[in-house]
Parts: structure tokens; sequence; C-alpha cells
């Protein structure tokens, strides 16, 4: 086994600079199953961060379908095979009734930009609005959306960020004016494409926020804001990659938890448990749209592996009944967080959904100055007493913690203990 | 097992409209074996088409490198792990030793859609030259590559189209006066793309020109073009996707047999015999201006599994002598289909290079007219006769042969007697 000095001047060498690894002494893994994860010296983490392995790492069920599929064929959507169609059928029946079709792809970047792409054939505009803190893929397209380094040759300039909605300190003061600022900058951005020329195609958002923090925000929160968009003629892009699957508990997509209908949806990371595949879903007259405008083939998307690897994991989510354990455990673990809190002032805010957990820090909670260092101080303790996590949110103080869905209590017990402990390390 | 009527209505349904399948009967994969694939009805094909599973439909010992991986650790790069380090110090080796590092993402599409941009960052300039009738993938950013269609918001300006080399009509009537030709055509585009501000950041090309019909073309055809575009300050981009990894036989890269050497390297399908794997290859010193103007993550890329699939194609490429399989049966083969011609004078012209072999179809053979419609009907009749092949070039009249690596001298000769009877059918 090489040590992680050896390993780390080999990334550099040959995956080149700036390649980020996690925590200021990097994990080298080596094994993986259910909730843990074992490194080369053969110490063993429980795994708080990882969602896709959503069903848990190594889950037989996944592999077994992976290894027969495998042994069987594998091929491209040019020939016929009912796997992708039953898959495709499944899943779009987790979906409003509108939604009924899908293209698969490889991974969430390919989904949105898809996506981007139905939502300007349907409208015939270029126009897309967007989050200022969200994160949707890593395609030319898709960056855009995120990068914060105008691009080589300069943003397109069809592009409107609006300010992620924060829960903690919500504009106005309450939930009902937090939703209505969010709602007018999001209709001022719909003017601002429209006067600029570019129109409006739709909105992409991430229905829980994710990597603006998981904002705890009532249901019907969005709906001004989608109401302006379609006033303007835009459609709604759903990004489900973080948040669907059950993990937000008390729903499958985090879009029916925030009760809002999207035109079109995205799905990836947990979708075939790291098996490398992703989706976008629609209705059939945004689907034919697209096909009419662009014409699309993606050799890998849909093969029948992928689409045996994807069709297990909704095997498992339902047999193992992961979307209630990921609300039950999700609701034990803030509980116990709150607890923390009562004994650690650091801890300003507890929040999320399911499995999507963030635990805020701040400075003083009067003034609710992030503590970004101390959360990073945080997430490295964590991971020296043996428990991997992360960091999220627009000041990336968030403390996140966001498991693979076989996540039980002791396993929140023993985070729980330990971040009791690293908390009074500070 | 459904009826092809059945799968065809549920397609449109569920997948949406207009997705292309081969062949006026489609056929119904259900499974693969080296070079054989079946139907549902149990009848076996003699598989002439597929390029993916390189070394041959479900080769156990990729399918053990899969399931052995899956079943121990599946996860990012944030982590540390040797997988992807021995995989891109042994990919890397067979390129010039200027391209020292990659990035692995999932999609030849991904690939090539990082290679754009890896230009991009060295060179600061937007402006992008390829050959008229290639393709290179099916994001945002490349499609407008290769779409006859204009997007939504028309192109963005930055793209040249320079003729593709034909060398059964080469421009000026010799090899050397088409070669010339292209070269200047490519001076031209650089000359347009300056003038017009976007400047040069480069020229993706395909050096074996899969697309558009295998060319033979002779090693240094391509000089004088990639020194205009250096000249303007570009970099070559070689999208091998689909001639590397020993398909053209005579060499691993189709960019060695056309002796040149390009900054950038993307390679995809045949990577890891059909599981969603791709690279962009560079030097150093661009990787760093890539990573340096964009920053980049792939959640799925370089994962453990992916990197053992493909370390396992390279192990059997070697262990099976692929290569050289390629270039004897490729010879084999090009000898068979030119004793064709002897007696079919609809075959105009036979080209290729090792596994990718080109047998046009010509109305007459001073006219050289494109016989599509009849090349259209050989390949329906071939798969009729139980072998499956398709067609390209840029008249869409070239009969495609492409076949798994693992493809011998008995499939040859059974391909070429059933062709032979075909041709007898016109």
């Amino acid at each position: 086994m090489s040590t992680n000095a050896e390993l780390l001047a080999r990334r550099e060498k040959l995956l080149g600079p700036n390649m980020r690894v996690f925590y200021d002494d990097p994990v080298q893994l080596v094994r993986g199953q259910g909730v843990w994860v074992y490194d080369a010296d053969g110490r063993k983490y429980l795994d708080c961060y990882n969602n896709v392995p959503h069903v848990g790492h190594c889950h037989p069920q996944v592999i077994d379908a992976i290894c027969k599929q495998a042994a069987t064929l594998n091929t491209h959507t040019r020939y016929l095979h009912e796997g992708i169609l039953n898959y495709v059928e499944r899943l779009t029946a987790t979906f409003d009734d509108t939604i009924t079709s899908a293209i698969m792809v490889c991974t969430g970047s390919e989904a949105n930009d898809v996506a981007l792409r139905m939502a300007q054939a349907v409208t015939g505009k270029t126009g897309i609005i967007a989050t200022n803190h969200t994160y949707h893929g890593n395609t030319a397209a898709v960056s855009q959306l995120s990068t914060t380094k105008p691009p080589i040759g300069g943003f397109g300039g069809h592009i409107r960020h609006v300010t992620a909605p924060d829960s903690y300190r919500p504009t106005g003061g309450s939930a009902e004016l937090n939703a209505k600022a969010f709602a007018e900058e999001v209709e001022q951005a719909c003017q601002s494409l429209i006067t600029s020329g570019h129109g409006v195609s739709g909105m992409i958002i991430c229905p829980s926020f994710v990597n603006e923090g998981f904002p705890d925000l009532h249901a019907g929160f969005l709906e001004d804001a989608i109401s302006a968009v379609r006033k303007a003629g835009g459609v709604i892009i759903a990004d489900e990659v973080q948040p669907g699957f059950g993990r937000i508990g008390t729903h499958f997509w985090g879009h029916q938890k925030a009760a809002c209908s999207p035109d079109i949806v995205t799905i990836g990371k947990p979708m075939a448990n790291g098996h490398p595949v992703a989706a976008v879903a629609t209705s059939l007259e945004i689907m034919g749209a697209f096909r009419n405008a662009f014409g699309y083939f993606n050799t890998f998307g849909g093969n029948p592996v992928s689409c045996a690897a994807a069709n297990a994991v909704m095997d498992v989510i339902e047999a193992e009944s992961l979307q209630k354990n990921a609300e039950v455990t999700g609701e034990y673990i803030r509980a116990g967080l709150k607890k923390l809190a009562d004994r650690h002032s650091i801890i300003g805010d507890v929040r999320g959904s399911g499995l999507a957990i963030g635990a805020e820090l701040v400075l003083d909670r009067s003034s609710k100055q992030p503590a970004k260092n101390q959360a990073d101080r945080v997430v490295n303790l964590m991971r020296e007493s043996g428990i991997l996590m992360g960091t999220n949110g627009i000041n990336y103080n968030v403390l996140k913690i966001r498991p693979p869905m076989p996540f039980g209590k002791p396993e929140a017990d023993l985070m729980l203990s330990n971040l009791d402990a690293c908390l009074q390390k500070l």
C-alpha cells in the first residue's frame, strides 16, 4: 500500500494541480460496507457524508444486478431492450402525472445540460435563472450557472442569479416575507432577461437548496417565484440530483416536499449507488420539443447494465424502507443536535429533512456571524475521531451530515457523541 | 418477452419521439458473447458494428474486474485511491512524452467538453476548427461542432468548419494536393477566427475521420494543417473516442498512424468495454491552465470501479494481442472486400485500417455517385442474414465494418460470403 504522501505526489503529477482532497490529513479508502468505510491501514470510519452510495456502500443486491447484467449484455439504445423501458416506467411513476418520459444519461451534469436545452426548445428562449450559491454540474454550459470566475470568452449574458433563501436569516425577518423577497427577485430576473432579449426559458433550482445549507422552508415557499417564471413564459427545472430518492425522508423527491410541480426533473448521483447513471424526466410535450430542436443520443446512456443497477437501487429503497429510515433517523439526529446545542452555543441552527442535515456554526447567536474556520476544524477533528462529514452552506459554516440511507440510531449516537467531544476541543 | 411492436410503442411513450433504432426491422438484443449477440427469439447475429464492447461482448475478465471492485469500494476522487493513479500512468505511457496527465470523466462528450475548455484555457481564445461531417458528442457546447440545425439562441460564431478529406475523391486529384487543400482551408479558418475576434483556441479532429468514412490518408497528411493551427496560436485536440485502443491495427492511436502529436487527446467508448468511462489526456502545462481557469470535479469520474474496468480492458488488449489481431483480420477483410469488388461494381472503394473498415458503394465507378439507398438496403439485408453492420461517410454510402476486436478470419469469411449474397440481391 502506498503512503498518503506518495499518492498525493502522484496525483499532482498524473491528475494535475489543485485536485481537491477532503481533510487536512486525507483519507485513503480501500473498502466500504454499508455505512462504513475502511482506510489502507484497516481503520474504519463511519460515513456521514456520502450520498452516492445511497443504499449503502457495496450493497450486495446492486452488485448482483450489475454483475448479472454485465455478464449478459451491455449495449446502446439503438437496439430494443426492455431494461430502459421498465426503469423509465418505474421512475416516472414516482412523479406527477404530467412527467411521463425520460432520457437516460451518465452524469447529473449531462442531465442538467440536456434540461437547459429542453427549456430552450419548448420556450424558444435562452434566459435562465439560478440561485447564487448553487452547483448544477460541470459541462461548459452548466458550469456557467455556478462558477464565480468568468469563463474564457465571458459569460453568455443569459443567466440571472437570485439570492438563495436563508431560513436562519430570513429576509424581512419572517418565512412569509422571505418567500416574498425571493419571488420578487425572481420576478426582477425575469424582467431583466426579457429586457436583454434573451427571454425566459426557465428557472433551475435544487428544491431542497442542498448546496446552500438545507434551509428549512415551508411547503409553498417557492409558489410565487414559480408563478413569476411561468408568467414570463419559462419552465421549472427541479435538480433532484442531491435531495432525491427518499433522502429527505418525508417525500421521495425534494419538489414534493416543497409542494411544487416542476416541468423537468433531473436526477443523478444516488440513482445507481455510484454506477455512472443519471436522467432527465419531463412531459412528452417538452421531450418532443427537445428531440425536434436538438436530436440527442448518448452511447452509454440507458444501457442495460446501468438500468439494472438503477432498478436494483429502487428495489432496495423499497425493500429496506429506506425513505422511512431516513425520516426516523433524520429526526433522531436533529433532536440529538439540538440537545448538543444546549451545551455548545456555537451551534446556531439545526435543520434539514430526513438524512440531509445541517448544523450551522456561528461565532455568536445574536449576530449569527458564520464560524467557518471552526466548522472546518470540527470536520477535521471528526475525521481524526473516525467520522467522515463535510461542510456546506452559503458561508461554508454548516456541518453537512448526509450519510448513506441505511444509517441507523446506533450510528447516530456514535456520531453525536464524537461531535460532542470534538466541539469541546474547539 | 415483448414483441418488437410492443417495445417500439413503449419507447415512443417513455423515451419520446424520434429515438432512432437500427434497421427497418429493429433487433431486440438480450445477450452478447464475444463477437456474437442474440435476440429475444434466440437467433444469433455476428456483430460487425459495435466498437464499444472493444474486447468482445461480456468479456469475463472485464466483468470480473467490475464485480470485484464494485464489491470492494466505489467512491469519488476526493479520497485517495491508487486505482485512478495506476490507470492514468498506464494510459499516458501510451502517448508521446509530453502527454503525462489526465482527467477521468464518464462519456466521450464530457471528455470533449473539457478538451474544448482546455484549449481555451491555454490560449485565452475561443475559436475552434472542426471538420464538416464530424461528431464529437452531445453536450450543449460540443454538439455545436456537429449539428446542422442552429441551436436555440443561434450558433456561437466561434466555430469554423473545414471540408473533411475524401481520399476517394481527392481535391486536386492527388493525395498531396488533397492535403494542401485541407491545410489551406484550415489556414483560412484560422484567419477568419482571428478577424472575427474569437481567435484560435485550436482544431479538434478525429485523426482517422471515422464518421467521415475512414479515408485512406498518408502519414503526414495533417502536417501542414496542424502547422497552420499552431502558427495561429491554437492547439490540436485528437478525438480518439473511435479509432483508439488499437482498433486501427498498425498503431494504438489514430494520431500515431497520422504521424501527428496532438496537445490534447480524448478517449471514450471502448475504454472500459461499455462501462461509462472516458478521459482527457494532456500535458501538465495545459492541465494546469485548465484547472486554474475552470476548476473541475466529476463525481463519478475516475471512481475505482471505472478504473478497474478500464484497466482490465488494457490487460485483455495486451494478453490477447488484439491490436495485432485487428491489423491481421482487418487486412484480410479488406482483401476479401476487394475480391468482392471484382464481381460487384457497386463497391467503388475499400479502405480503412485494422478493424475500422469502409466499403464505399457507388452507382458508377467513373462518376463515383454515392449509392446511399443501396448501402441502406445492403445493411438491412445483412441484418436479415444475421450480420449486424452500419453505414457512415459524408454521403452515408459507406458500409461501416467495425466489429469487436477479437473478430477473426472465420467470422470475416462468414461476413464476406453473406455480403456477397446480399450484394447479388440488389
